[in-house]
């Protein structure tokens, strides 16, 4: 069951000015399942992206990138029930094909779509089913669907994704509403999963790339669920403009940091959602690495931990089996670490330093904060002054039903 | 439970002539559970080993390297139930206590004895329990122990695991013999696990370390789980020198090669062994990557197989989902490989080409091999001419079962 997360009220998912999403069923994997998400962007829209770097990238994945590389975007077309991913050049054919109808259907270039798919590799998109759900996600096209959205993008999550703010940029009201979906097939490299997050507020194109990185790197590149990364990974960032403020041009200003903080926390209130919502997850768990020399060795040590399947298992049993921690530490390849000088508390309860359980530590105190839905490890390497943090959930019996049972 | 493995019959496990093993229960974690091992070497052995490179080695372990440097080893002492692991300073006095009290009851000094331990991290090595068992193993000397040393190293494996060869080398008959232990945070980075080795072959003790690392590389390094490298892991190699064979000086030579093959094939054995009996097994796993350009991006691409939590997954349901080997491989960090130019078969079925599905598989192909208990997954980058293989197991119910319920 997904720890303390459910799907947000749909009243609470703002509209964006010049953004609309439409929604239909394809019956791509089960009939009836609304698997199609349409999303049109007005005329001037900017729109940045970040991609898996699995080297067995799908074919929207390729076909997304050299889309955006012509810098007109105009509409997002999202399957779920099939990745187009492990499907060579026909893939590529197909998911071109799903770009020409969408342009046709709306008076666009085939380059002004994006495309994405989620769900199975390695077997054909099925266009034929996907082609005539396209005029119906056009009929339903509106501002306020982003809950339908939500909905219509999960594969194996349990619960909807999605977050708004508002904030204010030179008096003018801004507002940012992102979605995403991701469960399983969770390790961040670049972003991670689908994710879209919007917002009205006018910025230079050429400061939308920088934006999007910055933003996925608090985000969704600090979230794992099971450490495999998927072959679809995208985080879209777009900014329609309409919110009438005057144009973000530089990213050293304060209205580049205050949109860039909202986005921040949209994105991060659904990177933890993945998390929180990881496949068969019952305790949400965060890493925090502290004092380290860099935020490579920081991610490293927080990763090792998140990852070891040994350590998930003592929290899915609520055991302080805490010497799981220090293991997953010594081996995260940080070579020089000396693990004399570190400490490691678990919530409050210091649990480890000079190399050992530390004097004041007791089993009863460890398995107080083990039966807790939301737990921290928190490692001081008192090596450096960078700070890192990754999210994870733990490791249960649902994780394998999930994976053993998906394609049933 | 255990892939094809059943524990050997004590007769098959050939005493070694110079090595003598005594058992004795001191009730560490179980009562009336034998878990002391002492393995008693004659005067002249040549003792080389290769250890954990987790930053959190274990006491043991830091005690071993040391020991080892004096280049005179009589006795090793094993105890399960407890890891000795993230014990700090203290845990490095408990380990000496227990190598001083079996040389002072054998008549050797504290340096002459090698000490491991295996079990539970960060809780004290019980020395009061350990040290009455000493003189009780001791008592039990016998060449013709082996099997039972075998049982008594055990933790969470299922088999006991050991193995022989006889060779001949110079005319005189040489044999080899070696016990193992593992089952769960098996991953190697240098050897894995507890896995001991002894051959009565005279051989130069500058060839040791050499010949050990060498065997090392093509059995325990090629074994992993759950992805988890050990604070414990330790592989030591013995040569008592009392096979009456002429002293093998050069690495070069046809004897250090037929020496090295027995003592591969025996650790080779007790490697898989250790795979199939991984926490949980239905299944054994070989993912042997070939055409590579060096060694290294061999194992990388086969490990991302081996241990992505999707892929075990999918094999405990015998389910052929092979889009998820292709997404393992995708992101397995060889920056440059080429999806385009790799083949993937499962077992003998071709799956994938021109960095898609093969046009000849059919599912019913997939199904087929994986319902079979052992299968390989081949893959060829053909970028190079180096290969590699590592085994490996699937990831079931049991896995969580035994992980979550180890300390209870």
């Amino acid at each position: 069951m997904p720890v303390n997360l459910t799907a947000p009220d749909p009243a609470s998912l703002l509209p964006v000015a010049g953004v609309r999403l439409g929604i239909a069923s394809a019956g791509i994997k089960k009939p009836g399942r609304r698997d199609i998400t349409l999303i049109e962007l007005a005329a001037g829209s900017q729109v940045a992206g970040v991609f898996t770097q699995n080297r067995f990238c799908a074919a929207p994945v390729t076909l997304c990138k050299q889309h955006l590389a012509t810098g007109n975007i105009r509409a997002l077309v999202i399957n779920t029930g099939n990745a187009n991913a492990g499907t060579g050049g026909e893939g590529l054919k197909r998911a071109r094909q799903t770009c020409d109808a969408v342009a046709q259907l709306m008076g666009y270039a085939t380059e002004n779509v994006l495309p994405f798919s989620t769900g199975v590799i390695l077997e054909p998109l099925p266009v034929d089913k996907i082609l005539p759900a396209l005029p119906v996600a056009q009929a339903d096209l509106a501002p306020n669907h982003w809950s339908d959205a939500a909905h219509a993008i999960m594969t194996t999550d349990i619960v909807a994704k999605g977050a708004s703010r508002q904030i204010s940029i030179g008096g003018k009201a801004v507002t940012v509403t992102g979605i995403a979906k991701g469960s399983g097939m969770i390790h961040p490299n670049m972003a991670t999963m689908l994710g879209f997050v919007a917002t009205d507020a006018a910025i230079a194109a050429a400061l939308m790339q920088q934006l999007v990185k910055e933003v996925a790197d608090v985000s969704f590149n600090c979230v794992t669920v099971d450490g495999d990364t998927s072959t679809n990974d995208s985080f879209i960032l777009i900014a329609s403009g309409q919110a009438g403020n005057t144009e973000i041009a530089s990213a050293s200003g304060a209205d580049y940091a205050a949109l860039k903080t909202a986005l921040s926390e949209v994105a991060i209130e659904l990177a933890q959602a993945m998390a929180r919502d990881g496949e068969g997850a019952t305790k949400f768990m965060t890493i925090a690495v502290e004092g380290a020399r860099d935020r490579a060795e920081c991610k490293q040590i927080a990763y090792a931990i998140a990852r070891s399947p040994l350590v998930k298992t003592a929290f899915f049993a609520s055991d302080p089996n805490l010497g799981r921690i220090l293991a997953a530490i010594g081996y995260a390849g940080v070579t020089d670490l000396d693990v004399n000088a570190l400490k490691v508390w678990l919530g409050d309860v210091l649990v480890a330093e000079n190399g050992g359980r530390a004097a004041s530590y007791t089993e009863v105190q460890g398995a107080a904060v083990m039966r807790e839905a939301e737990i921290t490890v928190r490692v001081a390497l008192n090596r450096g002054t960078v700070n890192a943090t990754v999210w994870t959930c733990d490791f249960s019996y649902d994780y394998v039903k999930i994976n053993a049972e998906y394609r049933t």
